[in-house]
């Protein structure tokens, strides 16, 4: 850090939603006076740091004046203003993830073009300017139309399976790929810091649910293959290194039919799908990301047990004041953790907390994780 | 709870310390409220809360005032008005622990009388109400004399070796018991809900930093006989019963050369000797205390492993901002976690932080823990 920062560094986080929170909940042990910009005035870290600003993350000014008398910048979104960012660089504010990693994980098409000039294995795929263009696409149908920008969760995502579609395709600058037929979704979190030390999380295996396109439930370790496990966590230290990003890096893969591992999407930040590492590894992907953006040695990332990690996710049908069904049954259950995230209001799958249940035997753990998600609701 | 409290309840925590700040850490993943009150404008929980108050804890208007609004009280140190809290208790707000018990451990001739009327082993004792009186206690010299209300961390204890000393004991009201020779300090952190589950976690051994007289080094779980471990843990779930406490109670007990358990004293909280529990155990003293107090069913207090936890004091020769040496060469190492309590200045054997040190080899967690108190320095 080339200072003496604890107590002193005056640390700022884009975005302030539950990721920031989990993020504050272990800088706690730090010392580092924390400052938060989020849009959304009822954001889940509002009161856990020093000061909050309610504001823009994509108007330049608003990120920029936010940033420019703090010491490092970190990010629990990628959709913000990355110009202000790169200015905030040039003015000797740290930001890490970099500028220049955000900005090219933020547009799909140069995420895929990167993934094309590194070789680093992907889906074909082809980038698309406007609807009309997509007519005469390489691809050929069915394929997946992505928008380049501003997707998450699973919105910005189509499918495209017939000529009927592609009315109703995006107009936006976008890309194609084609569909991939795969037996698992896996990811794989990895981290780096200034000094070049790059570490993995253990490979996790992924649950989506199909109507919200979000992750569902999480298994860690995976029980694939040592082979599979080294492949999916060699290409994640690969892209961290050609990224040389410093931070944390979620790259989400698919293990395909063929047993292939093809790259899917990357976030450079805490993830969804590094939730469980809470309880269930050595370190947590938020003590993990703290720990290379202050360029201190990486922490050891070994899982301490099996951990199934489950969304709770807002109830379908209610929409209102958050209630929550079953936290006195769940936590009468053995291993299980409740993450809430401090959502005053649910709407149908919006992601309102998460458990962890944890156990020395992985059927159990996936078992009891199943009986949390019968039993835990949020409803209105 | 008699309501769906999530999201909801408004929690007051009396004392904003580093044991509050651990508490408001755990809190965070139950959305509660947490409003402060501290004497100290920089009380490490400050910036963590809802809301902080800054003001005295034994004022009965301040106390009153503060708590009047809210749902819930509990306390991170025991020098609090309780009058204030029994006339709150009569006004419906809940405060766990109950205002009797905190009367009761507040003063440490009551807690000895305690005691004895319940058959709890302890040291031979007898109430002195000022120093003239000491001159005809039954028990002789040497002894320890205590102050019976807010002494702490060794301060408000002297030692009666002779005659001598008689003429600079305290002159307040006192308790003064025989020196007992014991092998080992220990301690047993136990929990009560209000529905009358109580679960113990595992006995700890304690090392003491003499010249400060503070918890300086603790290890868990202990290597005593079953016996021995089940004694002391027996005798906190009887004492949690007898004291029929909602909350968190820490017993701390000496070993003595004859292999019996005496208790020392009470701690109607989060305490110094439950720290390893945040990576040591399934369940952290911070996260159980929450369970008993919210009614919730208690969590597994087994061990995940060995650890061993030593508090970081302020070094003796500095006064001022502190600084802090060693930090990355600690986290180099493994199964190391640091703790900072966010204070802004030190002086000598203040209370910084604490670091825990985990190992699946309780030898290595030893040696390593040394390796982090010979490493790891706050300085000015």
């Amino acid at each position: 850090m080339g200072k003496d920062f604890y107590g002193e560094l005056q640390l700022g986080i884009l975005g302030g939603g539950q990721l920031g929170r989990m993020l504050i909940q272990e800088a706690i042990s730090y010392n580092v006076n924390v400052h938060v910009l989020d849009p959304d005035k009822n954001a889940p870290c509002r009161k856990l740091c020093d000061h909050f600003e309610c504001g823009s993350l994509s108007d330049y000014d608003t990120v920029f004046n936010f940033g420019k008398n703090l010491d490092m910048l970190t990010i629990e979104i990628e959709k913000v203003n990355v110009d202000a960012l790169e200015a905030l660089e040039d003015k000797g504010v740290i930001v890490y993830p970099q500028s220049r990693v955000i900005r090219l994980i933020q547009d799909k098409g140069l995420q895929k073009q990167f993934f094309k000039q590194n070789d680093i294995p992907t889906s074909a795929f082809q980038l698309i300017s406007n609807r009309e263009s997509l007519r005469n696409a390489n691809l050929s149908l069915p394929f997946v139309q992505k928008l380049r920008k501003d997707g998450y969760d699973g919105k910005g995502v189509k499918m495209i399976l017939n000529e009927d579609d592609l009315q109703t395709a995006f107009e936006e600058p976008s890309i194609i790929e084609e569909i991939v037929k795969f037996q698992k979704e896996i990811a794989v979190i990895v981290s780096r810091n200034d000094r070049g030390e790059v570490k993995t999380f253990p490979m996790v295996e992924m649950e989506f649910n199909p109507q919200a396109n979000l992750v569902e439930f999480l298994i860690s370790p995976s029980t694939y293959s040592f082979e599979i496990q080294q492949k999916a966590e060699e290409l994640a230290k690969k892209i961290a290194n050609d990224l040389q990003i410093v931070g944390l890096l979620a790259v989400e893969m698919f293990l395909t039919e063929e047993g292939e591992i093809l790259v899917n999407e990357l976030a450079p930040r805490p993830h969804n799908s590094g939730h469980q590492t809470i309880e269930g590894n050595f370190t947590s992907q938020f003590g993990q990301h703290l720990r290379a953006i202050f360029n201190l040695p990486l922490g050891n990332t070994e899982a301490r047990s099996n951990a199934v990690m489950i969304n709770l996710l807002g109830e379908e049908g209610y929409e209102g004041l958050a209630k929550y069904e079953g936290i006195e049954e769940i936590l009468a259950m053995e291993g299980v953790y409740l993450h809430l995230y401090g959502k005053k209001y649910t709407k149908p799958f919006r992601k309102m907390g998460h458990v962890c249940i944890v156990n020395a035997d992985r059927e159990l753990a996936i078992i009891n994780a199943r009986k949390v998600q019968e039993i835990l609701k949020v409803i209105a």
